[in-house]
């Protein structure tokens, strides 16, 4: 199984500090080898970076590991891979342009029968059952809105109904995000904590490293951090309940609901 | 005007080299500093990195320089921005999913009244006329060919035209790739050459830099290098004409036209 991050924050942030955690399961501390990808959201911009070797062995983990990008929203996946053979393009965050915004998507879990499902405008470049759920959930928002709707709770409700028809074809932990919104999906796993002020110390359980987040943050600030697995040991993680959809925003929880 | 690098070679290859030359332009020997980007092929695998800073001062490009990614096709930009406000979602090149395919496209020029032209399926993140060029000509592809052509030439014949569509709107130099091809449009400059054995020393025009390929290839190695501008002092660089527009396959010119 793979390992999923992800973050939401209302400001620009680095996920430096989780990162380096992560990427220790790549390889190190765990056995996810078989590469690793990790997406930023600046602004209405987007860019992200893949490498089909472990994390833990990634000249590019080590740039990335120390050089800060500030983002409101992070996805990022290390991968074991069980469908698909190891390479570049079955590398997670997978991405798609939908109205005019980037829309990311990383997977934990498999899927059986869901190459069976229509696709329409989106085609999967690589043979992963993960790239395929994320095109049918784009061809589907595509073909019931031509148009961006303009309200967010008709994107929502229709993003919680498409996860949860996804969800009927086995595991389905996943992380999407389009500019503003990161969706969640628990199916057996996702775990998340906010951090806000009063700030503490975090430390690492993947790594001999600790943070300071009272000198690295202002009063204001609130970072939600969402993975498959709890990565500091002295933080209060909330595990997701099966059948959960939850989405953030800015930081803070903004919707759930259970199926 | 911006500066454009691209690619084509026969066997996976690194473009470290013209890719330190092209980079001083980016503030240093040339006053392109509002962002670059660089594109990479491996295999159907596509991976990019972008950075809304000069790419004289870059952190990103520092690391791409001397990391040896190894690949069949690349297309890099360089930004001086004329159209569109400086940052992420604006910064060459820009890609999209076409036929379960990554095709990926960068621009020299302005172009005027381009967004007067229909979109369908494809919808421009950013801001400039480049990107909402290449919306234009992957909308009419798709639109005409809703299934990928069977026949190589049907698509070149489709690209050849719609480039030439574009090339009314102003200046259009460009590159655009999928997994096999690179496509060139010259409106007013790109200039280009093929190295194969007996491979000589090379000698960068922006940078105190030599390679002597003889020592970094096989035999049979063949890689065609397009720039704006020449990059060695060195080699005999080919001007296109205007109106040219060429093919380029596995290092080689496959096609050429001229209107």
């Amino acid at each position: 199984m793979c390992e999923l991050l992800g973050m939401s924050a209302n400001v620009p942030t680095d996920i430096c500090f989780s990162f380096s955690g992560l990427i220790k399961r790549g390889g190190k501390t765990g056995s996810h080898k078989d590469g690793w990808g990790i997406a930023f959201y600046e602004g209405k911009g987007y860019r992200s970076f893949h490498d089909p070797v472990a994390s833990a062995d990634s000249e590019v983990a080590k740039f990335i590991q120390h050089y800060s990008i500030k983002s409101t929203q992070v996805i990022c996946h290390i991968r074991k891979a069980n469908r698909g053979r190891v390479c570049l393009e079955n590398t997670h965050p997978f991405s798609r342009e939908l109205w005019g915004d980037v829309w990311c998507f990383a997977h934990n879990g498999q899927l059986k029968g869901i190459k069976k499902k229509a696709l329409k405008g989106y085609k999967p470049i690589g043979t992963t059952d993960s790239e395929y759920a994320f095109c049918w959930i784009l061809s589907q928002l595509r073909e019931e809105f031509p148009m961006k709707p303009k309200s967010h709770v008709t994107i929502r409700n229709a993003m919680e109904r498409l996860c949860k028809e996804v969800a009927k074809h086995g595991v389905f932990n996943v992380l999407i995000s389009n500019v503003g919104h990161l969706y969640t999906f628990c199916s057996t796993k996702l775990t998340w904590l906010t951090r806000q002020a009063p700030f503490v110390e975090a430390q690492l359980l993947d790594a001999d490293l600790c943070v300071d987040f009272k000198k690295e943050t202002t009063n204001t600030d609130v970072v939600t951090v969402i993975a498959t697995e709890p990565l500091t040991s002295n933080e209060q993680w909330t595990k997701m309940r099966v059948g959960e959809f939850s989405v953030f925003r800015l930081g803070a929880k903004e919707f759930t609901s259970f199926s």
